[in-house]
């Protein structure tokens, strides 16, 4: 009968946070622990904007060695899109050597139960925050993130994906009490009694294949889930983006160490150009959770053949706005001129399609034909990104250059209403910086569906024309049906339409964000309290984070009776 | 904006009992709100004995009309396994049309909202309570259950089953709050705010498909899952065991329809011989949850094939005690007798597999050598089956000629150590009565291997002779990680033993009962306290009833901004 471990250090540390995380996502009110000002770094143990910086380039150029059983050979190199080789080694695995070695530490790991990992997550977490100037530099320099939304979405906002996963772990595993006594009356008869135990057990080794774009905010949430419900996590990065995942295992691995726990319960696997490394470890017998982020391509293959594992996945969608009329009409273009332009469009949840009664629509700016609210919008993302300062802080860098050769044949779709254009970067003069390019297509032409009904990754957004709204509302639901979608916006005055756009995603399920004019935009989700995706469309079949995502992920065994 | 219906009566009837229920999965202590007693039904408006003789006897020979549209044929056949046709006709139904019907109801039980929707799923399970008695002669000339039995596992344990599926359905859905005002500060600046509503959304149509032995037991907990996250459910009964499921939905259509719902949310498929309409009704678009218990082949089958789905499957395993020793021999031997004879073994929680040392195990009444045990268990078997009236009581009939046909080739196995005797039954001369056969095998004997790592269903169990416990736990590691299995049992006096056995069912998992010697058997779990299978190894992928079992069968819808 092990005894609950309440009285480890790093439950006294963490329990408060932990408790915070679980009323957060009960109330799903903002709330976050972690600061998002880069300002708020560099006390207290955590490193500043220099030290980040320093951090950063201390671990160019060199080998990281993780320690990590069976590593057969050294692999890197990954190229910021801005320029910079990053030349930093990693280990090769023996997948035969390794993937033992994860499994050893598992009985240890069960046994410490759901407080105790929850808390060893969390100083995880903690410590990976206290460097999150350092881990800017390393996504911003592997995702092409300008510094400060890779400060952001790959800090504190990845750092809250990640806590709210072991937030949902938690209160899953813990549901069922880790005992019982069972007493059932007997009529006249002495009662029926027996002693209950309880034990929530992982499956095994879980696999996190990384993207190129966000490593650690779409990396954290399966990650932490497995971890925390007692699974050993195998990071596989994206060839691209190794460095932000590597450090995170490193600092997942010191932090298991000290806490008593094998470290290997946490290891890299980086692979050799063109290895598909990632297929070979999906179908290994030891994964039994794959958690997956990128193309729909091998997010159905996976699906569809690593039968030995839970698998979660999110892959591509057509995020469809819904234009019919506003009483902000000002704060809609900004808001959707934003949306287009952060990170160069180059978000899972950017709106690619904007359907447009042919007609147009009805302003508090008086009306406006589909031509005019599509210049009106051309003129505020021009506006938005008129100064090259602004526009690099708000673009990024092209990531890869399948995204650049994907806006180079956007003409070739239809009218460009608003041609990209080159940004000078001077910092870094070999980033490939783009405005995003708007095109114009007619929604009742075949010839033109064939480009709005694929996706279209990176900054091309259609301006399609519709017959009316009702015929919106209609391809709306028939793209969320057949391409899937992580966001849906609309914007309306119209009780009638607002609540026809939200059947639609009742019905289909997907996330609706209604009459965004203000500084929230359709492309960000706050962990706590929106949901990432439905998991009910082809876009993806999680959601961050809910009871689905964690429940999975661990069964409780159950010895009643006696010794 | 839905206003929550907190004031419809049905919530009014049932909040405190779903409250009740959510504390008992919590707590997981003895409750039920059932009464397993025959003769606490007949008051309030329940049926007592001779009224649900009457009941049943009165539906027998007729046609079930429940009013379905897409009916194009009537169907049935059911035997009683005691004898007796049955002779009632049931609809069969054209897919095409069945299935948009169902469909057509969803919208209304989407925005009906968890509780008012676990209300209705409540009041379906008062009204089936009070037909209990009816019930039991269903479940009892279906699946050849002894009365008692039928009564009992088919009625208030049943029902107590699916209770427990609403009650985790509701809790799922309400870990997120209908709604959320979402402030974030922006420092000097005026806050961020939103205003979001979370809106839990079923998949669609589920299926039920449900099997020959228990099909209220096995088959209430998917369909009041589904039902309670807002799916609609059409239940496919086993061909032999249609009427208790048909009488269900017949109850479940009336109280829909009486809460102003479509009744068409529930509906029967009840095939034609040899049809495979499981398989059809699988494959169909419109089905995104499928909940089935029955044979490997047909499960495996359904989640290699069934992509469109949710497949909860629970199929066969096989069930190991590991004997080593015992302080209440007299209480052992009692209790594995029982365990074995109980409904002739035909429970997929029986055991099959009794693995004991070659030199015997140590007891109170002195040590026993594998001969004696073995000797004791089928003098013990056969003394609880010496009064025939007793042993029909216990046993039950075969359900079907392939239990028969694989007792009567059980002494081709190895050597009988129990025969199989035929006891005949007064009151139904027709039904096939059988007593458990004991067969010893040899644990390192490869030819015997084939034998007791298959299951064989039915009143078959297997002794079989191993070098040591120490061999006993590995053989019991293996047949659950190649095999699966719904129960583990072990006896011994040594808490190296237990732990040994513990660690195997945390490893593989499997739920684990240890010195089972008085009044509760292995195959027999409570609702609201035991895990039925641990859905963790290769009996089942589902364990009844946890939060995985429901949170995927919906998702949350969120809506933000305004309007």
């Amino acid at each position: 009968m092990a005894a609950e471990p309440t009285a480890h250090p790093l439950v006294a540390k963490h329990r408060q946070l932990l408790d915070q995380a679980l009323e957060a996502i009960g109330t799903r009110a903002y709330w976050s622990p972690h600061p998002e000002h880069p300002k708020a770094y560099g006390e207290n143990g955590s490193l500043g904007p220099a030290e980040g910086k320093a951090a950063f380039d201390a671990v160019a150029g060199t080998r990281l060695d993780l320690g990590q059983p069976g590593t057969d050979d050294w692999v890197g190199g990954e190229r910021s899109p801005y320029g910079p080789e990053l030349g930093v080694e990693y280990p090769h695995p023996d997948p035969d050597v390794l993937l033992p070695a994860m499994r050893a530490g598992l009985p240890a790991w069960r046994a410490a139960g759901p407080e105790l990992r929850a808390a060893v997550c969390l100083e995880v977490l903690a410590r990976i925050n206290a460097r999150t100037h350092e881990f800017a530099h390393a996504v911003m320099h592997t995702s092409g993130q300008a510094f400060m939304m890779a400060f952001q979405a790959g800090g504190p906002h990845a750092q809250d994906r990640g806590l709210e996963a072991v937030a949902y772990a938690y209160a899953e595993q813990v549901r069922t009490p880790a005992s019982a006594g069972w007493t059932k009356p007997q009529g006249k008869r002495d009662p029926l009694e027996l002693t209950k135990r309880f034990t929530p057990v992982g499956r095994g080794v879980a696999l996190v294949v990384g993207c190129n774009t966000f490593p650690t905010w779409n990396g954290y949430p399966g990650l932490f889930a497995s971890l925390a419900t007692g699974n050993a996590v195998l990071v596989k990065p994206h060839p691209r983006a190794v460095l932000p995942l590597a450090l995170t295992v490193q600092v997942a691995r010191a932090v298991l160490g000290d806490a008593g726990f094998d470290p290997d319960l946490v290891a890299l696997a980086a692979e050799r150009p063109g290895e598909g490394l990632a297929k070979t470890l999906a179908l290994r017998p030891e994964v039994r959770i794959i958690d997956y982020t990128g193309s729909t391509e091998f997010g159905d293959w996976l699906e569809d053949n690593a039968r030995q594992a839970q698998v979660y996945t999110e892959k591509a969608g057509v995020n469809t706005v819904v234009v019919d009329s506003t009483d902000d009409y000002k704060g809609m273009l900004a808001n959707l001129a934003f949306s287009l332009s952060l990170y160069s469009g180059q978000m899972c949840t950017t709106p690619q399609n904007l359907l447009i009664p042919r007609d147009g629509i009805t302003t508090d700016a008086g009306p406006r034909t589909y031509d005019e609210f599509v210049a009106d919008l051309a003129a505020a993302v021009s506006g938005l990104l008129g100064d090259d300062a602004r526009a690099n802080g708000l673009l990024g860098a092209l990531v890869n250059p399948g995204v650049k050769a994907r806006l180079d044949a956007a003409p070739d779709l239809g009218e460009v209403a608003l041609a990209s254009r080159a940004v000078s970067n001077p910092e870094y003069p070999e980033a490939v910086v783009r405005t995003p390019a708007v095109v114009k297509l007619d929604g009742t032409k075949a010839d033109d569906g064939a480009a709005y009904l694929g996706e279209c990754f990176g900054p091309v957004s259609f301006a399609v024309s519709m017959d009316s709204t009702a015929d919106s509302v209609e391809l709306l639901r028939r793209t969320i049906r057949e391409k899937g979608a992580m966001t849906v916006g609309a914007y309306t005055t119209s009780e009638e339409v607002a609540r026809a756009v939200e059947e639609v995603c009742l019905d289909e399920p997907a996330q609706l964000s209604l009459n965004l004019t203000g500084g929230v935009y359709l492309n960000q989700t706050a962990a706590f309290s929106d949901f990432h995706g439905s998991g009910g469309n082809p876009a993806a079949n999680a959601t961050l984070c809910d009871g689905a995502f964690v429940a999975g992920r661990f069964r409780v065994v159950e010895v009643r009776g006696t010794v």
